[in-house]
């Protein structure tokens, strides 16, 4: 059975997207909204996140329990979060039930009440988010990673502070949404047992008429990078490390992926033999790969006991740069059973397929198909990814670590 | 298109099930075996969690690496887990590639290696992995729970002491493997594209011949219950709470569960709406249930800083008594929403009906079809949940809390 893919970009620029699976009956419906935290103002950054939380609270003719139950009674599965650059909406119900459910999100998206009795409350929860991750030392290497190695504003924490979530008020929230709420690179997509006109027609009566502008452009600053050490008296020490990778869309994007997976990708992998299996070093340790439209960047990550940290870092690090000295036809064949593995499962989940649509379309312009995907990975070889690795070398690193001893830094 | 469940209980005592679903790729196996952490030996805990990593060390012809590298090359997303009672197998990848991997996991059950020199390296990491609990405070709430609440052995962590682990010999992971892994009592669950009588024939093949005992019969002591505290210089306070309800199977099995998604299913849910968004009192609060055969506990849990810490235990407590003040139509609906649509997504993932294939089958001796459940849940009401709740109130209550201060129980 072929993919049923649809798409359509109405004329004050919005897309929708909607892949037909016959054989469900569920659908899952993604919104990205071009509205995430580095668009906050610099002194009230954590604004996105109290937006996220307050366009629920009330939208159209409904107050926000009312708006809670409309979901709730239709069945919707349902999670909002806040990214660097979009604001994502998300949910799954019965397919029956999809045309019922975008009414109301129609409301959210473009008639939030946002309350001004509400913002002390969601403020308080902000709060307690930002209080929550000095208990989270996973969570907390991560964001100081990210706000060294990517240029600020793009390695902000969307929680922001203390004082910049005290200086939000209900006028800044409601400025905010009128900013950066709006048609223009806001992406629909939905996955499931859907009807193409049915959907598209409803789609252009509830948001064909609205207007707006996208969302400004970013100015970047000079990227911090290099070394970072969080003290806290912990009994394992938490070690993040970055550096630069092509984006997504990149000719080499494939290769990219697959070095990731010589490291990280199963048991067998590079990271987990070395680091796990052989040194039992750590009971935790991974690498992926993050993406924007213009940069990305290869992420490891380990937890160990903090006298086992430095060997960690050293032994992560040593095995990061030795991926350029060769990879084994054995280990590229590995790699491809396990991306076309995870490729037919992610086929197979609205979710997953209701994601891949709204990005695929927001780094390429267009949707992938299948076939697409599959004959890349099959293409993977030895020779291409050692390529990539001499090209993109792990260099310009950025290693930050959490623990009670900030940890030499002899093999970067 | 109806299910199509089979099954077939071997001589020797192993219970095969499966499900085709036909418009799918892929495909999931699931072994559950009888063989989790209540049954070390009082002196040993952490062996069936040592055992469980031991036994992946290689297998039947195959090396450790040789066993990792055996089951990527099959694109198998897997995991191994410990449970009280079980210890869990689970992998999925392409359904053509499922004859392959039950080959190897046949070695893996039947003929693993258990590798003198591997038992260092293991230790080494579950005491890591007991390490990284001092600083993961959610999950050590939920262990300071589960000891006082449920009698012992059945409230034990699987993770041990550095004592317990410090005993095992490899003599010891040898004797316990052979006490506990046979084909009594273990059942393994398939559910994708497979063809039912090639796969009754391959796992006759490979596990008819297959002899031993079953677990042994286990002896209950009192459970502790009443009000705990772990003490702990943190930013947030930890809150965990359980008390009785029916087991799965029980006839108010589907009362009990309306009684739960009243509190915690949906945005609109009782401790979300009271807890959360009316006092703001904390990001995190639900309820869950958890079962055994003879024996089940609704489970509640909430984190918040310190300063609201009494304050959201106070009204938790407050909304689980209520539920017996009566529950609306308006709730019920909702509640029949919620299952009903997380029913149906259920059936669509090869993952979840692999792992609901074994539970019913354990739990009950049989598979349940979906009309089943989707008859049980609309015929769920408030008279029903309100019944249910009259003849279990939140008594015999266990309320564990962690952080700086114990917090006074005036509402319990």
């Amino acid at each position: 059975m072929p993919q049923q893919i649809h798409h359509h970009t109405f004329d004050n620029g919005l897309t929708l997207l909607a892949e037909r699976m016959d054989h469900v009956r569920s659908a899952s419906l993604n919104f990205l909204v071009p509205a995430g935290c580095v668009y906050d103002p610099e002194n009230e950054i954590g604004l996105a996140s109290v937006l996220s939380e307050m366009i629920t609270r009330g939208a159209g003719d409904r107050d926000s329990r009312a708006l809670s139950l409309a979901l709730d009674n239709l069945g919707v599965d349902r999670d909002e979060s806040v990214g660097q650059l979009h604001q994502r909406f998300w949910g799954a119900t019965l397919a029956s039930n999809i045309p019922a459910a975008l009414e109301i999100y129609a409301d959210i998206l473009r008639r939030p009440r946002l309350p001004k009795e509400e913002l002390d409350p969601v403020r308080a929860l902000a709060l307690q988010d930002l209080q929550a991750l000095e208990d989270d030392h996973k969570a907390m290497v991560m964001v100081e990673l990210r706000r060294r190695h990517w240029p600020l504003p793009l390695g902000r924490d969307r929680r922001g502070t203390p004082a910049t979530l005290k200086r939000i008020t209900p006028a800044s929230v409601r400025k905010h949404y009128e900013r950066s709420f709006g048609p223009r690179g806001m992406i629909v997509s939905v996955a499931g047992k859907i009807d193409w006109p049915a959907l598209r027609d409803q789609v252009e009566r509830l948001f064909g008429d609205w207007q707006g502008a996208g969302a400004p452009e970013l100015k970047l600053k000079k990227a911090i990078n290099g070394r970072g050490h969080v003290e806290k008296e912990t009994a394992q020490t938490q070690i993040a490390i970055a550096y630069p990778s092509v984006p997504f869309g990149h000719p080499d994007y494939y290769a990219a992926q697959g070095a990731v997976q010589v490291l990280s990708g199963g048991m067998g992998s590079r990271l987990f033999t070395e680091v796990r299996e052989k040194r039992n070093l750590c009971y935790a340790v991974w690498a992926s790969y993050q993406t924007f439209k213009d940069r990305a960047c290869v992420l490891a990550y380990a937890g160990t006991t903090n006298d086992r940290a430095q060997q960690t870092l050293d032994v992560t690090l040593v095995e990061l740069k030795r991926l350029a000295e060769g990879v084994t036809d054995e280990e590229v064949e590995r790699v491809r059973a396990g991306l076309k593995s995870s490729v037919i499962m992610q086929e197979e989940s609205t979710s997953a397929r209701a994601g891949a649509l709204a990005s695929d379309w927001y780094y390429l312009g267009r949707v992938r198909p299948i076939e697409e995907i599959q004959a890349a990975i099959d293409g993977l070889s030895a020779a291409q990814i050692v390529a990539y690795v001499k090209k993109n070398p792990p260099r310009d690193m950025t290693v930050v670590t959490l623990g009670p001893a900030a940890l030499k830094s002899k093999a970067e």
